[in-house]
């Protein structure tokens, strides 16, 4: 494959960015201030990276013009270097493009319907009356369950998995070992024993979502689990039946979220967070990593729980300690008592 | 697919039901009280959920004989509306059903065993020594590795992977991506590198087991890991080798159980709980969400760990606090030895 | 599948270990020292399992010289018995060997470069310009991304992803379901809407490398993400774009490392430990189970944060007085401060 070549002039262009420098200088690749050399493009978006820019070899950077100013080299003047690092990023995304047509080896039902324009990979399974929209690309090794909805460009990676019955908008990124529509984790106990709830429901999923790398959506119980538009969820994330989550929110990796909780729009959700069921959460929460959210959030802002790290020696006498608070708030509350007890005393015989 | 349309009359005699209202209505779904219509069957089976009923537009409701009296409309009367509602919920099951026979693409080993009627999917590989019993529907893409088993009436997604020597019971169900019979994390430090143990146990699986998407269960370094009749684990659950976990046990998503740890029947893991390696946890325990288990349980009850969640601010000042905890432990000891000095004193001087 | 045999004597020899007993006794399996039959090998390396010595039914056990003279059974005495347990666990893995070649149904892009005797299963997929390496068994089901590498002698369970541009040392082994450069989670906020930014760079694996099933490591956005030499990823661990782990790092299940986090070599890294981005962690580092890493480490040692688990009663309580802890830390400082002014007037006044 080729490595594309754009001049710096062209890059601008795209942008709608001021060009300082050389318009004919060829880019053919992206790095870090740090990383690049004099035929890549970088860009400084954390001030903290500022530093770097005195040494910085690119061939051009993606400034803001305040930080232009300070700068020698070429440059590319935008309001917002990391967006317009982002927009030219696709540029040089090495990805391989998938040609339109059924592969060969693709198994497709006599009545699922797929678009001219869409491309299914080599050993793809299309189950009856799925519907396969234009510029879709489904990977190799996907199943597309029965009468499943995938939109306009989309496009699935190797071995996803949709059960039947999911809709899926347009522009959706699903990545490799991701599944879809799995049957939710529902049970009556009966004197002790598990009986399963079929889960009757399915998912709906807006526009512009992304699905991580082996990450679960199950499909609702009675009525669909729903992921809003703009959504984005990182690898291994977990959400169960009946969640809904609210347009535009991000989730990072291993982030656990239990049956029926709803999440608002525009949060976002770090790392390894897990949420208990049935609760809800407002628009705009963010969620620090790891955070056990067993309750519901009903104001915008920051939240967080756990424990700070400690060397191991000095985090076992903490969590002892943890276990012995109530007694100590207990005592604590006593000494206060003694001692206004001892003061008025005192001040009692002071007075004598 | 058509969608199924029963009777109210033939629901209250597969259930066994009194049957209040007109028998010949036609329900053709399920739904939450709030949401069921006049051609839908609801349930009542969380006493939170009981001031719904008053405005229920449902065609029908699964009601205790208790709350039967207080709804007007036409209602089913069982002891346990939830567990009816876990019965006829298969009725309205869209899951396609598979057909009887080996998918022309799949390929069986000479040697394995397929019932006839079983169902094999698409691209589904069996190998060598394999056994698939009597009414198992193996799903697209499945790896059936050497000499596993599966027992009769099982159900595996499509892609799933099961690892040679694995034998799995009665009933089974497996959803997509999850991994069974993996390589355990097995490995001898020499001289600070890694030396690999081969994983020579298998896992043995019982009946009526249900495996989440993305699960995976380690096969055993020695002996089997083994899985109990009747367990329930939820997606993205890891299961280390020579795990065992005792009949009906229920495990929800993320969860992580360590190397050789045993887990009791009847236990209830909630999700993202972590448990360290060779310990044992009794019969009837409940652990809640995201708890670490660093030692062996010996009593059942409930059990937890971690911190609540608060606005990051004041969280940062508690992580903070924590780490002085042992300091702070100190202090109010010192404090109750001085109070009491003074006191003691206090009543000297007040003696003299 | 027969079983594999062989005598003591040859067992002995493979280890260069000094051979007490029959030299001609066969030995056809390994258990533990509680399990072990007369035909089985079995080992003593944690010192707390020498209490089952006395019972041990084992044809003959791994020891060291000391542990074998309190031993009156058969032995191969050995410097390191679990290691040597290590080295002969492989010549009784009942795994199935691949047969080199391409299976018929495997898809070959023409310019790919195969070994002849790399075996590529059932169904793989191997993309235009990657190449695989001597020795390499690729199972079925999975797909190999375009230009990328699998040094010698590697192994791929059935039903794993290598997006593009991964490049695998040699001796590497990668379990069922994981993921390899698939597109990190980068995305530039615009006014609400996250952009996504294109994941340009690549994962670069070294040698003898383990990654458990369905881990996932993504790309990197600009650089590569880099797993160092001997590196072993236990299951379901998330490795974000950008992370570099040092030689001969271990990690457990379930760990998530968020972006350009950089972890040192010889590190060991417990189940469950969450790593916030861009942070470093040194050389030497073991970081107990579920603990939330949110600064740099920059000393060798153990690491841990949570608490530890009470039975739930007890813990609401401490969760309840953790809130409080920055009211009890003032109080308490607020009682010393009056118990010092007390105590000075105690002292003034038992001097009056």
């Amino acid at each position: 494959m080729t490595v594309p070549v754009f001049t710096l002039g062209q890059l601008a262009e795209r942008l709608g960015a001021t060009l300082r420098g050389a318009a004919g200088k060829a880019i053919s690749g992206l790095a870090t201030l740090q990383e690049a050399g004099p035929d890549q493009l970088s860009f400084l978006a954390n001030p903290q990276y500022r530093k770097y820019l005195s040494d910085c070899r690119a061939g051009a950077v993606l400034l803001t013009a305040a930080d232009a100013d300070s700068y020698g080299g070429d440059a590319l003047i935008v309001a917002n270097p990391y967006l317009a690092y982002a927009q030219l990023s696709h540029l040089f995304d090495r990805k391989p493009q998938s040609l339109a047509g059924v592969h060969a080896t693709a198994l497709v039902a006599a009545d699922a319907q797929v678009d001219a324009s869409a491309s299914i990979g080599a050993y793809a399974v299309i189950e009856s009356g799925a519907r396969i929209a234009a510029g879709v690309t489904i990977g190799a090794h996907c199943v597309i369950g029965a009468r499943s909805l995938i939109g306009e460009g989309g496009w699935l990676a190797p071995r996803v998995t949709l059960y039947h019955d999911v809709r899926i908008g347009r522009r959706v990124v699903i990545q490799s070992g991701a599944v879809i529509g799995g049957e939710g984790f529902g049970f009556a106990n009966q004197k002790g024993v598990w009986q399963k709830i079929a889960q009757i429901g399915g998912v709906v999923i807006g526009d512009d979502v992304e699905v991580g790398a082996n990450t679960t959506i199950d499909r609702g119980a009675l009525a669909d689990t729903l992921i809003g538009n703009g959504v984005k969820l990182d690898n291994q994330i977990m959400i169960a039946h009946n969640v809904q989550i609210g347009d535009n929110t991000a989730m990072a990796g291993c982030a656990g979220i239990s049956g029926s909780t709803k999440i608002g729009k525009n949060c976002m959700i770090a790392g390894g967070v897990g949420m208990v069921g049935h609760i809800e959460v407002c628009d705009g929460v963010f969620v620090t990593g790891m955070t056990m959210v067993t309750r519901s959030i009903t104001e915008p802002g920051s939240y967080s729980s756990g424990t700070a790290m400690q060397p191991a020696g000095e985090w076992r006498k903490s969590a002892a300690r943890i276990r012995q608070l109530d007694d100590m708030a207990r005592r604590l509350q006593q000494l206060e008592k003694q001692l206004a007890a001892v003061t008025s005393s005192g001040n009692a015989s002071s007075d004598a």
